[in-house]
């Protein structure tokens, strides 16, 4: 498409239609998406296997299965995260094989099967109870991406011997993603136990002087483990997102 | 004292010096230290085994020198925190046999030996190399108190195998101290192995977003491990002393 | 049970069923729970007396009921706190005398009646009618932890003579809790008047400037009465359980 | 002098120097300050009494010098805070009689002895030796300003009989300061004891999270003592000047 | 009351019925109430005027009528702010005359009507229509103190010509409570403009980075304007008992 | 009005019927309104294009459509910002022509169609989907200034090549006004590209760490990009008020 | 130059030298800045007038005066703020006719004298002698652009009818640039009074509870005239700057 | 060796020297280093080629040198960050061939250069100079850690055009590190543009508001770039040995 309108110009040009002066002036006047930018969206090639993301919070259920059905029907995989059981009853209405992750409020629809890497290991680590669905919405990110995901739920540093328990598991990953909240210490020990990229995600699981997720992320990005890094409080999609990437790297 | 003063009133009252209306006058005005605090200020005598305690920023070394000997001369312990070599220079031509630990910033004087009981221990654990000088302040401050005290430096979370080699040390203790700063978490960890009354100091060791200990203060407060209780940033003395306090109670 | 395990194993060995190399394995796959933590674990057996607790935010009722019943099964004491008089028709139903202390938001059955010191008493001090939700959560939970409590609510510092007409019970006391909030200025008080543990419960009551529990955190902190120890704001259970393991150092 | 400019205005008009229009222009284009002010400076009347102040904090020693000689020179008293005792030995050059309050750091000059009442006394009340240069700043101030002053230095409240010795001075006082750092109790202590105005002043003393006064300005904001209004962190002059005001109320 | 058990006791001692060391012990032994806080409590005769006051938030109407109707029993005027109207239809049910102040959510009932001064003023001023119920919680409890109050609403200093319009009224008042939410300047404006004491009290109105309060807090603490003094935010109540103590200073 | 109350008098003085210190006296009394501010409202005369405001939040809707119908019948245009569809449904039947922008949450009323300048644009910049509301309020607010204004919706900087393509309608611009919530980078990007004055507008889009704007308002604030000034959180109305002022200036 | 590099592309295709292929694929390689940017950078040439600017901060007196003699020999004017007298001494030695504006800390050299305009006026008000450094910044980097820039300082609001004296050339502003600390109310207090467009200037001046101008950041953003935008804390030349281009805007 | 004390057990207990209740005893207290974490320390194997890490901020130069000589006398390579020259003296005198990098204050000795991957390569962008240090931290870590290391300085997003002509780097990256002060845009404008791992370094360059970095971490972690991680404030060594862990995943 970019090429063809750049060809008709050059042709023109060619042929004397159009003057030296004129496609210069056209040349620069291609827009970014058309020209320019062909070295920056070559990367969209990479992302082929990744689903579209939807955000659901903030947009209606209709707006929801409007938007998922036009990825579908782009022949792409569908994440759409902090979605409702409502946004998935409407969703199904228009992807009846859509699939909803209760827990970490995702809907998706696979196209096909991804064939998963049987060897790179993404282990999903969450500290308590309620810290479980921002867990699952991590969980549902990277394997959506196309990875390998296991997961130890409930294994806070309080009763540090049920963490101990899980070391074979953690070996064998290739990256760890930390869920916890109230002081996120679970990151920092995790982080002194394994030498994989550990990535922390704070919740805003806490009572009290937690400050909603502050004192789990001040924790996690003072760590005196070294090879921490931190996303958003309560962000999963970001974390399966980027222990995705990790991956590919 | 206050007997006499009440007892001389009385008789007077009785031998009808003075009238009913001039005797309750005159109890009412009795100033409150010498009759109605009797009942609030009996405790001093349990605390006669304690030093008297100075807390040197802010104070000139003649200052503390001159405090320091009346101390002395009242037959009490003394105890001087936050004191600098200079501060312990000045104190030591007064006190000759004042003892100054360098690293924890405090001079001591002992009148005469206490006898430390042998079972109950209060152990101090810190976790960085930084945090030391806190923890020492915490030792210097239970041991003059009368306590046995034990010492575990340098065992951070990020060598969780470190910490774990100390177990035994940790089940002996009636109280632990845990000094740490950064993220804190050292104090969590402790709190879940043991079931002893833990007292967490964070410290203001640390980068970034740590905001001189905030970040470990906070991790503290939200710790996941129940039993935990928390003192101001690097307020050694005050775990020291509140440790004290546990052991007699 | 772990005694059993180890214990095959080395009959096994020495028969020659298993060989050397075998058993060497498999005593260091034994999970940390079997082998290495018996020496963590074997302070369980100081929890003996303890109740198991449950924190209901979060839960549905149906999972707070059917946990509780696996509890009391287990012939464990049952601490459920912040729980809902909802969560506590559905615990009734399973455990008939479950019993439920409204203002304090907690469920408690005790399966014999602990036997309780005469002598040492924790002595809970709220300082508004709003903190007595937060201390009549300390008090459950220093009685089921098997200890002698005395309660002296709305002592607030603004008419300080009431206060002060309960010297003999703070005099009396072992541990003394404090819940306040607003400015919390009533630990500073009592830490000041008594030679005993005292920990501080920073509230969230209070209006504008406090934060939700900050400012009286941030009082209690940087109180000037030595002694005092600090628990997260609302944090009743946690001062409950702090004052318990204090009894027991 | 404003009088006169109109006069004179209003009289070329009558005798029809200046016309209707010319008169009326000018009118409305008189300064403020010579016009429409005067409603608003005749206040000034009223500050006659009081002292020009001069916040010596970034001015250099001769720049102080010279306003201080400025204002004697005009006749009113003098009172620069946060001064230096540089900015004394310069200001002692061209106002020999000129004092200086070391502790306060204020340098003061009195024209004549100012009569002061002796039934209004401003009582000033601090917590702790640190919290001495902001009371004595204060004091200043109120002294100053033409009010009888009583200090009582180094009542904290974790010996609160010390402070209920002085209850009288207390009760004789129309206006109460207090001075306190660190969590900042006494302010809400004194409040719940007596029936006077009291203005608080948060000092930046303290350690660790008492974060340079905010801790003891929260405390004061959230006093559950009614009565009591605050002041800036360490604002000595400020709470000196209020006081006065009040007592001209 | 307490003159009769004092009484007693000297009678007893002086027929010799009780001992000299009895008669000590059982001094000793008085409640302060009885006792001790006689020099405290005797400030209470000065408050005799005022009213008793309920702080309504939290309690439910039925507390809130009886605690009310116990107050009136007592012969005291009542005050019960943050009062709903709930509140008030349940106070209407025991204490028919009593009045309820919508705006600024007050329930009042005066005994018998006070003589208020004619010269002593407290003049409120509020910036916003929002900040108007801040300002009648002001008002109300001002003149339920027994002062007369004026009341300037809505004199923001986006116009301040509509301010400079009240100079006299602010000249005639003996102190003024200023109430703004927002960026507060409005009490530096005032402060700046008169020569009484002016309270601040900063309310929670304004949206993004005012953080329900703080903006206007802070602003008020940090006035150029010297004289100013700060309460709470929101904190209405505050202010006009603090402006009737200074009327009474 | 002003002129004849002025005008009277000094005809009263010329005739002699009121004396010199009379009418310097009544002078002096004019209200600052009358007499003084002429200076300061002439200003007011610039305005008159401008709508009157009314902002809705906290208002019921009686009271909203009650002012817009005053606006409205003194020849004003109407503006009432933060507005509900039930504030609006009450102002139609009021002003049956009045106007609802429901994104915006906007009500207008155009007495008569302005004209606006065909060369000076108000470019409206939006990083997300849920910025839009904001980004409304401010074409709004600009539309009904007198301006003409564009809008590009949803080109953050996650996908720059977006932006990059509305290059010349950002060159176009007058004034960019820059609506970005999470971050805020959006303004610091456009600030890089242009040399306009870039208002920027944080929203409190965003979770966890985003503080309801905070994240974006410091980024803002703190810009590496030179010319651009920030509104307060969610502030459309200020952005649009400002440029318009721009416009104009 | 950029022009150059594509038409040699072209002829050399028009030729048949290169294939269609060739230069479809060579265009897209082209570099941003020769080819792509021509778009965004042709602003450049607005900035003409524009001095080059060095933030001096961080540097060494040697790298300043390096940087400042490469903007001159390039034909630029010289603008080189947070500069010390020591990086003048240096910047002398190279640009002789370097000139040093003390207070406000900037360096500046002007090739030839600009034209300014009569009649665009750009009015700087600062409220205390603290702020003027920042306000001098902000005036030079006004003046450096090509604006005729006129200062008001020393007009805080603690005194208003100074301040109202200016109104005049308050009115004769085009843009005013308010710069002030404490609590920053000048800001509000002018954007009341004028209609024009105000940047305001937060400075870190301020003491206690000011928190290095978070207060008056906090008060300006807030601030209930509309109107006003805000720059950075201290950042005088942001607003200069930013005031320069709206007179072009 | 941890084996040959098992099995001397094993093999004094099959020969019957030593009973089953005392070898069970025995196993129970061999230490966890010894036993226990074996698995868990057998991750060191993988860190083989890292070097040892020394931190040198509060060590003094004389202990950096010890520590340092003592790493390399280990054959392990040698990484001592935040180095002062005076540091670096000290270890030269020990360690001949150390290197200082004086930017990135980081000391350095190799014992035998590390064959690094071709293909795999971390990129280092960073905004301004200011940020150069962290930057060359990073990069330094990163080099040591086995990694080939591309750096791209000074590249802020206020000229977007300068970062754009690094595509085709940024795209040949295995993991890019962005270090940016300020807002931090830096890193969503990067992050938006590939599809690599992106950690984000927070610097505490900027002034005012930017508050040492929290404007920055802020901006970071709400990039609405998906993939970005964060680590703490000025923690480039974070980043790099993090991007170093990524390449090993």
């Amino acid at each position: 498409m970019i090429n063809r309108e750049i060809l008709n110009l050059l042709r023109r040009y060619k042929t004397g239609e159009i003057q030296e002066k004129t496609i210069i002036a056209k040349l620069k006047n291609l827009s970014f998406e058309s020209l320019g930018f062909a070295k920056i969206d070559h990367h969209r090639a990479i992302r082929k296997g990744f689903p579209e993301v939807i955000f659901c919070e903030g947009k209606t259920s209709v707006q929801v299965a409007k938007i998922s059905r036009k990825i579908v029907d782009n022949r792409n995989n569908l994440l759409a995260t902090r979605a409702t059981p409502d946004n998935y009853e409407e969703v199904k209405k228009v992807i009846p094989g859509a699939v909803y992750n209760e827990i970490g409020r995702v809907i998706t629809y696979e196209l096909k099967k991804q064939k998963r890497s049987s060897k790179k290991i993404i282990v999903i680590v969450s500290a308590g109870t309620s810290d479980i669905p921002i867990a699952e919405e991590a969980a549902v990110t990277a394997y959506m991406m196309g990875n390998r995901v296991e997961k130890v739920f409930d294994v806070g540093i309080a009763g540090i011997h049920r963490l101990l328990n899980y070391m074979d598991m953690l070996n064998r990953a290739s990256v760890v993603i930390v869920v916890a909240g109230m002081e996120g210490a679970l990151a920092s020990v995790i982080g002194g136990l394994i030498d994989k990229p550990v990535i922390a995600v704070p919740t805003s699981v806490g009572y009290g002087a937690s400050f909603n997720g502050i004192a789990a992320l001040l924790g996690m990005l003072n760590s005196c483990a070294a090879g921490i890094t931190v996303v958003n409080i309560d962000n999963g999609f970001g974390a399966g997102f980027a222990a995705s990437l990790i991956l590919k790297a």
